[in-house]
C-alpha cells in the first residue's frame, strides 16, 4: 500500500545517499542468473528454495529449465565483479540494494520476494577496509532513523585460535562454530546439549562450559587466545578496527567485543559482525571479511569485506514508528469553484507544486462541502478556495483543515502561507 | 556499471518526486504473480513471451509451472486496485516504477528485463483527470532533464466517428486503426498496402487516402467528425482537455493534435497520446483513457486514464549527454600519511562527510605519490593530504587535480573550501 511503499523508498533513498557519501558506486544485477550458476552455492537446503524459470517456446515443452531468479546479491555480485573488474576502480566499493526470491514457505500462497542491501570492498586487504564498513553503516542506519544500534565484534581468527586452545579437534571447528553462534538463542545448556550431539570431545566440552559460565567472559577469552601466535595476530588486528573505528561511530552507536559470534555463514576468514537495535531481538544487520568467497564464487581471488543491512526489519522498526503517526498523501487541495474554474484550479495547484508543495486538484466539479469532506477523508491538511471575487481581487482563500482556521492572501502569497503554516505544524 | 545505475536511480528517484508532488502515490507489486493471472491477457504473441516458473519441490519434478513474472505493470495494477479499493483514496492516483520481464528474443543469451514506469487516476471521469496525467507527465520529462517534448494526442471517439465517415465497416475498424497508427513508421504507401491486405473495401481506402495526402489533414479531419453528433462530442471533450492543459505545460513542451494516432492497444476508449522528443524517432511516452479496462482485467467497474513514461528510452537519451561528461565516484581522496596517520585520515574523511561531500580515504598506506596517481585514475577532482606539521598546526593540504593548485587551509576551513572550489567547477 502507498504509505508503506513511500516509507520503502525513502528508506532505500536514505542508504543510497549514505554509502554515495562514502564513495560506494552503486551496482545493478539482473534478477535471473543462469540456473548452473546458482546450483550448489546455497548448499542442498538453499537449492530448494531457488525459484527456476521454465524453457521458453517449443524447450519448454518438456518442463526443461535453464534460468533461475537470483537467492541472493552475493553471487551476481562475484560474477559482476569477475566479469567487469578491468573497467573498476580498484578496490571496488561497491553496494546494491535489489529484490530476491526464496520460497520459502511453500503451500502457503505467499511467494518470498524480499529486499537485500550489501556494502563491500573487493580488492583490498586493509584493516581500514573492515574500519570504512562499519563506520558507513553506522551512519546509515543512523539516516535511515535508526541511531543507537549495537556493532558486536568478533574474528574469525581468534575464533579459530580459542577452538585450538580448546581442544577442539579440526573435523569438529565448523560444528563447534554453528553451536556457539547460537548462545544468543538457545543459551549455555542450548549450547551444551548441541556439541554434545555433534559428538565434540567431553574435554573440550568442560572447558567451554567453564568460559561460557565465567563473569569476565572477553579477558578471559583475550587470555587464552594470546597464548598461540596466530591467535595473537588475530587479536592485534580485531583491536586495531576496533580502535579506528570507535572515534567514527555517530552519537549512540557502539561497538563490543562478542567472543563467541561467528556468523553461520563459513566463508568469513577475518572479522565478523552483527548489528543489534534494542527494539528487536535479532540482528539488523551482518557481514565480514571474506578473503576467498570471490575465487570460489567467480575463479578470481580478491581480498574483500563487507556488511549486509537487513532493510526489512529496519523497515519494519521504522513501520512501527510510522504506524503511531501516518503522513498524508498530499500537502494541499486545490478545490474547484465550477466549469469556468477549473483552468484557474489547475493554475493554482501547478504554481503551488512549482514551489515545492505536494498539491492535487479536486477531480470534476461538485458542492464546496463535497471537496472539504474528500479533503478531511485523506487527511490532507490544508485546502485553497478561489471564488470569481478572489480571482477577481488576485486573491484566494485557504482553510486549514486541522484547526479550522481560514484566511484570505494575495495568490503571490499563497505557497508562503502553507508552507509556514504546516511547518509550524 | 556503477555510472549507469547512478544515471537511472537518479532518473527514478526525479520522477518518483515529481509524481508525489503532484499528489500520485506509490505501490508496488511482487515480481510474480499467478500464471492463469497473466495467461491470455497480452494475446497469442504475448503468452509465449512471459517467464513461467516451476512449481518448488515434489511437484515441479513433472514441469508444472504455476507461477509467472510480470509482463507489465497493468494486469498487477488492476488486481491490486480491485484488491485494496476500499483502503485507497477515490479516486486513487498511483504511479509505480519497476522491472517487467519479457522473453524477447530468445536464443540470444539476453534475458529482458526492463523497467516500466505508469501513472494512472483510477474512479474518476472527470477530463480533469486527462489534463492532470498531461501536465504530471510533462513536468516529470522536464524534471528528468528532457525540456521540450511534443504531446501528440487523439480521442478514440474522434477516430472512431472518422472511421464511420469513411466508412469503415465495423469488423474492419481494428484492423484499420492498426494500420492507421504506423502511419509514422510506412508512410502513406504502407498504410494503403496494409489496408488492402486486410481486405477494407475500396471505397473507405480512397476516402482514406485522400485525407492522409491531404495538405490541411487536421482541419480535413476536424470537419469530416464534426458531421456525427458523438464524433462533434469526442472532439469537444479532446478541445476541452487541450485547453486546459496547455497553460500547465512548462516551457518548450507543446500539445499537438495528431488525427491518426491510434495506439496500438484496443484498450482505450477516450483521450490517446504520445510524447516524442528530437532526438529520438520513436515515443518516449504513451498513455490515455481507459474506461473499461480494469473490469475487463479484475472485474470490478472503474474509469480510468494513465500514462507510461518510457524510461529506458529516457535513459538512453540522458546517457548520450553523460557520455560526454562523466562524473566521477567521489569528490575528495583524503590520503594516509603513514600507519600512525590512519586514524586522523579517517576522521577528517568522516568530518567532510558530514559536510555532505562524498569522500574516500585510501585504504592502506603508501607512497604519496601512489596515492595521488589513484585519485587522478579515478578522476577524483581533489585530495586531502596531513602530515605531521600540519596535524601539529591544526590545517590541512588540499590539492585539485585538474589545475593542479594546492593550499593549506585551517582544517574547520577545510569542506567550505573544496565545497567552493568544487562548485565554481
Amino acid at each position: 500500500l502507498p504509505a508503506q511503499v513511500k516509507l520503502r523508498e525513502r528508506v532505500f533513498a536514505t542508504l543510497r545517499r549514505s554509502f554515495e557519501l562514502s564513495g560506494f558506486e552503486p551496482i545493478d544485477t539482473p534478477a535471473f542468473e543462469r540456473l548452473e550458476t546458482l546450483t550448489g552455492k546455497y548448499g542442498e537446503e538453499g537449492d530448494k528454495l531457488i525459484f527456476k524459470i521454465l524453457r521458453r517456446g517449443e524447450q519448454g515443452k518438456s518442463g526443461e529449465v535453464d534460468l533461475a531468479l537470483r537467492y541472493d546479491l552475493t553471487v551476481p555480485m562475484a560474477r559482476f565483479y569477475a566479469r567487469n573488474r578491468q573497467e573498476l576502480s580498484s578496490p571496488f566499493k561497491r553496494y546494491q540494494i535489489g529484490p530476491v526470491w526464496r520460497a520459502d514457505r511453500p503451500g502457503r500462497g505467499r511467494f518470498r520476494e524480499f529486499y537485500q542491501c550489501d556494502v563491500d570492498i573487493i580488492g583490498s586487504d586493509s584493516e581500514l577496509a573492515e574500519v570504512e564498513i562499519l563506520a558507513t553503516l553506522a551512519h546509515a542506519y543512523k539516516a535511515a532513523g535508526l541511531p543507537g544500534c549495537v556493532f558486536q565484534v568478533n574474528s574469525r581468527r581468534v575464533l579459530d585460535a580459542l577452538l585450538e586452545v580448546y581442544g577442539v579437534p579440526a573435523e569438529h571447528r565448523g560444528g563447534t562454530t554453528v553451536a556457539l553462534d547460537k548462545l544468543d538463542k538457545i543459551g549455555v545448556d542450548g549450547v551444551m546439549d548441541e556439541l554434545s550431539e555433534r559428538g565434540l570431545p567431553a574435554e573440550a566440552r568442560s572447558r567451554i562450559r567453564a568460559d561460557l559460565e565465567a563473569s569476565e567472559v572477553q579477558s578471559v577469552v583475550r587470555e587464552r587466545v594470546a597464548a598461540l601466535e596466530h591467535g595473537q595476530a588475530g587479536l592485534a588486528n580485531l583491536d586495531d578496527i576496533c580502535a579506528l573505528a570507535g572515534p567514527l561511530m555517530p552519537a549512540g552507536t557502539t561497538i563490543a567485543f562478542s567472543p563467541f559470534l561467528a556468523r553461520g555463514l563459513d566463508y568469513y576468514t577475518g572479522m565478523v559482525f552483527e548489528v543489534f537495535h534494542k527494539d528487536l531481538p535479532i540482528a539488523i544487520g551482518s557481514g565480514g571479511r571474506y578473503d576467498n568467497l570471490i575465487e570460489n564464487l567467480a575463479g578470481v581471488s580478491a581480498p574483500a569485506c563487507g556488511g549486509s543491512v537487513g532493510v526489512e526489519r529496519v523497515i519494519m522498526l521504522l513501520e512501527a514508528e510510522e504506524r503511531r503517526a501516518p503522513a498524508a498523501s498530499c500537502d494541499v487541495m486545490v478545490t474547484v469553484w465550477n466549469r469556468d474554474g477549473r483552468a484557474d484550479a489547475l493554475q493554482v495547484t501547478s504554481m503551488l507544486r512549482e514551489h515545492g508543495l505536494r498539491a492535487e486538484v479536486f477531480l470534476g466539479t461538485g458542492k464546496l462541502a463535497k471537496q472539504l469532506k474528500r479533503a478531511g477523508k485523506q487527511a490532507i491538511p490544508c485546502v485553497v478556495m478561489r471564488g470569481p471575487d478572489e480571482v477577481a481581487a488576485g486573491r484566494a482563500t485557504v482553510k486549514f483543515l486541522a484547526g479550522g482556521e481560514q484566511a484570505t492572501v494575495d495568490l503571490d502569497q499563497l505557497a508562503t502561507v502553507i508552507k509556514d503554516r504546516l511547518s509550524a505544524g
